[in-house]
């Protein structure tokens, strides 16, 4: 783990949870979840959804005042490991499919009813879930480098982590479409203009301005931070659920098609630089 | 027909259908609706409604992958053609706003029920409905001379194209009113800031941009684009309808008003520079 | 009152109404409604907020076509008046956080269901309150030097004026939370980039340029005015009054909270700079 960014480097946590994919540490009221398969791009497993998941519902119990998710190494999460779709297992394709899809669904809930102010770190590219889930956090910083990018189509699938809602509302449809049907990779610039990012800061400074911003965060009154978030988020959280559950449905078919299977076969025969 | 772009002067279409008042083609997965009346800066007649109507439910069941609108010679469409105004029918004035009424309820059905990706290719000043229903396309290029104009007010009416929902969602009511309430013509580089156009580009690449990015969408996978599409407007259609429906009624209201008359007739008066 | 803005200083009004903390008048088809305590950056006393639902529901039926609120002096409007907070009344503090919870639920209500066009003048800095209910107004014009300013957290409270619905909708979670919860400070200009302003104009020519665009709309077709304002409306009444209900319940538990009693004793012991 030594890939890791200035942030972890510093004093010893307060209290850290063992993970194989992920460091979890809770510090200055801050509970940190990163992902750490940097070797990987912090492409995420199967068992790395459980293991975010299981992350998630801990932090939003633990008595952090806010919640922090980034990545080791130069990449902030390059979303879906494709692995997941090689290797058909017992039970045949289908089953698979089935289970993926559940799995998802799981880990999209944990954002949707995370019940304190989340905020994402992003330290490098972002691609797939890890992008259409940043609808769901409250506050988003990027460093410069970042970028944002979910290939749906091209890989014969459709938008996820509430996303097909999310994205609309935040940009508008002219700008989301773009994104999400026609596989646009935008910049962390283009990503605060339109809305998905708070604010962009240089690779150099970023780690020191951010942390430093968070700290102070993280002395707020917590009940007033937690409340005011659970406030704004019960305005569309039944809505948020149906999304996730529409959204999943399809992607499951979307698994199960032609189209979608020869379009990942061409990603491995290709290995596209992503 | 000699004001047409340059995309309709390349190679003879694989297919054309026949219209009075607009020109269709499909090629390269590329239907493309052209309004076609640039003698008069392609304001929608009653009859070219109605050839609107069909041709958008044929491109989309045809087996193209994407649909273009776009305008032929200098204006992309001045809306509805204010000549609809003059000449009361047998069966008096209540009965045109009425039957009128219903012809425009089906032209914007026609946009909520799309299946495909829709794109406007913006390719001069737009004007009143074409302007509103842009928020239901899901992607809008602007040659960087376009305008977006809606001057309901100063007409005595109210707004439509579902744009009292869409435009306030897009771009906040903040700015959103100064458009539909208080007739602000806006530039395509404003309009691109506001969220109704996805990107500007100059006059003189305009075509040729526009059109080698739209021949690259039309090769991705064609289910994943319809899905994908249907799942982000799944979330809103049956708001859209209502939104229509009300729009439409207001509308109807506004037409047999004294104030409505009374602005119509200044401007045929006035004669404008719309 | 000489510390208005040139606006003011014009040609006597039409019709002026009595009122002790506001100055209220008629002219040129546009009912002015102005914060008028500039000794106290115009905060809201609980005798104010009264006023100012009686100016509202007044102005909403006069025969004016479009209604202005503005602040006298260098402020637009400090917001809820903190003092409200201080010496308890007859009943106990239950009793005054469900008094006050009422009164402010009956003040963004005025704000809701109001009729017509409804345009802030934002000549200075806008707290609190203040700020929360722009998003229910239809245009926002600010001069270049104010900021818009709402540290609920700082002072244990949570979001109200409806914004913890139209803030997400306005400019994004990413970008209302940094606001909402985390007690940014934006600009003049920084508001306009995220919506919630309509325009700035220099501190220099503010005033004449502003009130010279207003008496044009006040010029236009009144009905379709108002009727399209509604329309726009219309499609989350409901819905804005189920938000003003929720915001004004959590706001009550927050003010009997004992994390917020701290963090307003703090406030008057610091007595910072807002």
């Amino acid at each position: 783990v030594s890939a890791e960014g200035p942030a972890v480097a510093t004093p010893p946590p307060e209290s850290a949870q063992a993970f194989q994919s992920l460091l979890v540490t809770t510090e200055d009221g801050i509970t940190t979840i990163r992902f750490n398969r940097p070797e990987k791009k912090n492409a995420i497993t199967l068992d790395m959804y459980k293991e975010l998941i299981d992350a998630l519902h801990h932090a939003g119990k633990d008595d952090s005042v806010i919640t922090v998710m980034t990545g080791s190494g130069d990449f902030y999460c390059s979303g879906n490991d494709l692995n997941n779709f090689t290797g058909i297992p017992q039970g045949g394709i289908e089953k698979m499919a089935k289970d993926s899809g559940e799995l998802l669904k799981h880990y999209v809930k944990a954002y949707i009813d995370f019940p304190k102010p989340l905020i994402a770190v992003v330290n490098g590219p972002a691609l797939g879930v890890s992008v259409t889930v940043l609808g769901l956090f409250d506050v988003v910083y990027a460093t410069e480098s970042a970028t944002f990018h979910t290939p749906f189509s091209q890989l014969g699938q459709s938008p996820e982590g509430c996303s097909s809602y999310t994205f609309p509302k935040i940009m508008g449809n002219a700008k989301a479409s773009e994104m999400l049907l026609f596989n646009k990779k935008v910049t962390a610039t283009e990503a605060c203009n339109l809305g998905l990012v708070t604010e962009v800061f240089p690779d150099g400074s970023f780690q020191s301005e951010v942390w430093t911003r968070l700290k102070a965060y993280a002395k707020l009154p917590p009940k007033s931070l937690a409340l005011s978030k659970q406030l704004i988020r019960s305005k569309e959280k039944e809505k948020l659920h149906a999304v996730n559950d529409a959204e999943v449905e399809r992607l499951i078919e979307r698994w199960l098609s032609d189209e979608c299977m020869q379009a990942i076969m061409n990603f491995f025969q290709a290995k596209p630089k992503l």
